[in-house]
């Protein structure tokens, strides 16, 4: 398998994103219009200068018309694309590739996702539930594997594991309150999360990340034309995405302390963005953070931390904002939930904001080089989805 | 807007695709996997060759897992696609560009539906009909629009028009009696098309495309790669998809004898192949014939017709397998049915066999350039894709 690389071929110039929350008073079209114009005047484009988009969405929208209706775009393409929890995310990669080949000059990527309307249902109505495709429990119990077992292998007896969870939504939290665009604002207390009603044992309601509405949108040109738009263009470094064949479930071996997709999707960006020492090089982190244990998790396959390390590096404080890899510092899905076409583009926006120094009071310290990560469906079978960016071209 | 082209940079080296038809005793994992080893043999590569896949599916199946589990892929990326009826379509556009790019080296695109088991019913799952994206009307009804405004612009009597119309289900069934992989293998009298039921007026039964079950798929590489997998790759001159903004019916003066983005997509494929007079430098043309006033107007948008002429050429044989333009020489989607991920990939497989000389009763003389064309929604908001592809560089 040719592991080839669009390194630093393309720059996003402009990004957009809406408050993410419960939009009662707004639909997919309103959202993906906001999104979309926040980027074209952050970009410095007008709408008819986008030569080609990609829309991600998983419940909101069908086809490319479900963005040229509300853009009303001029007969320009627009390609839907769907991939789990990293359909907005896979929507941006295609669009990346679409530049580099040269196909366009000026394309925008978008996401969007209206789950207060939708709920999660739309999921089930495609294929029957049980035919193997689509995992027949919820999505809290099929990560909610993940803790028990990672508890047991290090070492951690049931309260200190409940506690190691707990950091990770309060820092996430802590984060979002810093956040204007996050769905929750607001710090909770240790005490809350772990005491929260139990959602699928040892998950209480505050290990689980919410369901909220939102849209957020990138302007992706070659590399060279960066400059003419923005003195502030994100490099992409490297794209990755590795889908899993489903036979974890039948291996005696499979232990649920690690997702392989993750292993290998993380393999494949840092070989792109020739990248050997990630807890060292990479400076932030937006990672999928839908229940608590699958973030010590992705720490540890995205090599943040040795294996059966993560729950130490959570209690030191390793991976908050004055940590030495901030992880989710817009508060990830904790904060802003998870409409699932929104939620790749979302993270790349705190990237975009990170860089420029637009981070309010989550600014860090002139972090250059970033990293997303997105994870659709269930331990044991799931796609994983790695970007690396940066701010500057290497 | 720009409009570029990756003329000649990629090209496709092997196809499969299952025969159309009610597979009652299949699943859509079934016909991924016919589909994808046909695809792997014919281009002499083992499945692990593959760097990543793009999956076109509507409604059978969800996210790249939908692939990579029947497929038992090793991790690597898969996207899924969906743009309604050209979602497989495009799959291989998206497949191309990435090829293009340089991220791969060799990649799959495959699309597959299972209608027999999901219907339609699915499209309308997701969005609430009557909110104006998805119509509230059938697809027969909306498309039957276009055969009174026609006849009434270009002064056919009914009947003349019904003769038409029927004149183009005859020849496309014809042309799939000589095809092995059609659902439908037998001709059909005029008589019996013109006396078919009425579905919605003037459109009886035998102008209405069946519902089937299918995939196709293709192995593509980059061009210069091409001849060390085949002696006969077939080379993509242009990709193109125009997606409406909806406002057609909202115009006076949008009269149902033409689609607009079939317009808006063959000026742009045109432009990025160098084609200047469709009629005389395509050799054959794959095009949607979900019914057969579609296939009338698309004469026309597509510019193979000067408008107002369309119904002549058919009259005077054209578009049959011995006139100067074979339209849907495999038979089409009236001998194929649609299942809707794998129609443009099997559009695409035809020209991949007429360029190899392997079209057995249907086979054309030295073919060099072809075109497919798919369009999804309705004649007043669609989404138009067409590709150019060619036998040779040029």
């Amino acid at each position: 398998m040719a592991v080839n690389s669009i390194r630093d071929k393309v720059a996003v110039i402009g990004m957009g994103c809406t408050r993410f929350g419960e939009h009662w008073d707004k639909s997919a079209d309103d959202l993906l219009i906001e999104a979309a114009y926040e980027a074209f005047a952050d970009a410095g484009i007008e709408p008819s200068d986008v030569d080609a988009a990609w829309l991600g969405t998983q419940l909101s929208g069908f086809a490319g018309i479900s963005l040229s209706g509300p853009l009303k775009t001029n007969f320009i393409p627009v390609t839907r694309v769907e991939n789990y929890c990293a359909t907005g995310s896979d929507a941006f990669r295609n669009a990346c590739y679409a530049v580099a080949s040269g196909a366009y000059d000026i394309v925008l990527a978008i996401g969007v996702e209206k789950l207060k309307d939708s709920g999660y249902s739309g999921l089930s109505n495609l294929r029957p539930v049980g035919d193997g495709t689509f995992p027949d429990i919820t999505a809290p119990a099929s990560f909610s594997f993940l803790a028990p077992a990672y508890f047991k292998k290090y070492g951690l007896d049931p309260a200190q594991g409940k506690e190691v969870l707990a950091k990770i939504a309060y820092k996430n939290h802590y984060n979002g309150s810093l956040n204007p665009k996050a769905q929750y604002q607001r710090i909770v207390s240790l005490e809350d999360i772990v005491q929260s009603p139990i959602v699928s044992e040892p998950l209480g309601v505050m290990d689980c990340s919410g369901v909220s509405d939102g849209a957020a949108a990138a302007i992706i040109v070659r590399s060279e034309d960066a400059h003419k738009y923005t003195k502030n263009p994100m490099f992409v470094k490297a794209l990755s995405i590795a889908a899993g064949p489903g036979d974890g479930q039948l291996q005696q071996n499979f232990d649920f302390t690690s997702i392989r997709e993750n292993a290998y999707a993380a393999a494949s960006a840092y070989k792109q963005a020739g990248i050997t020492n990630p807890r060292k090089e990479i400076d932030l982190a937006e990672v999928h953070d839908c229940f608590t244990p699958t973030e010590l998790i992705i720490y540890e396959d995205l090599g943040f931390s040795e294996r059966g390390q993560g729950w130490k590096d959570v209690l030191n404080g390793s991976f908050e904002l004055t940590g030495d890899l901030p992880v989710n510092p817009d508060g990830g899905l904790k904060s802003f939930g998870h409409p699932i076409g929104a939620s790749g583009l979302r993270m790349l926006y705190e990237l975009f904001l990170q860089f420029k120094g637009d981070a309010g009071g989550r600014q860090l310290n002139n972090p250059k080089i970033g990293l997303t990560h997105n994870l659709g469906g269930t331990p044991w079978q799931c796609v994983s989805f790695i970007s690396v960016v940066g701010k500057f071209l290497s």
